[in-house]
């Protein structure tokens, strides 16, 4: 089972819920060169474009949400791709809409 | 509207799920003297007692939770009552459903 806690605690940064808005429409992302972002998700290089910070911060924060499973993410060569992880985020709300 | 990011730090620590899932059922409670707990909530010193943990370890805990709208407090003499909010704790389930 995810950590409920931690899971929470990956919801708690404005950031981090704005990341998982965007990539439940990867078309925001289509100009990507590597693959079909509905697919193979969306590559780390873009989504620091979108949230213009430093990549390190961005890193962190995909870290965070797919140690929650609310992310997965793929490597393909020396890049790294994050998808919406849909039956994480399913399995915690329906946690919380039991619990809370 | 609540802050939802507040809303979600409330939710990633043990101590506040166990005292949410305990103030639902405030039976837990009724060796509690002044008043029904069901109506007026559970005194801050019965939440101690049960949690074992020092009182402002506990006063932080409830006033984290009672900001993120998911407790109500009433204040009678010199104690405070904590109660469930159910409109703030369904008012959360629902944002969280529809964004996440």
């Amino acid at each position: 089972m995810a950590d409920r806690l931690e899971q929470s605690k990956a919801l708690s940064s404005e950031t981090r819920i704005a990341i998982l808005d965007w990539l439940r429409r990867p078309e925001h992302f289509l100009h990507q060169e590597t693959g079909d972002p509905h697919e193979i998700g969306v590559c780390v290089t873009l989504i620091t474009e979108k949230l213009d910070m430093a990549q390190p911060t961005v890193s962190r924060h995909l870290e965070l949400l797919r140690r929650a499973e609310f992310l997965s993410v793929r490597k393909i060569g020396r890049w790294a791709f994050f998808k919406r992880n849909e039956v994480g985020i399913s399995d915690y709300k329906e946690w919380l809409n039991e619990h809370l």
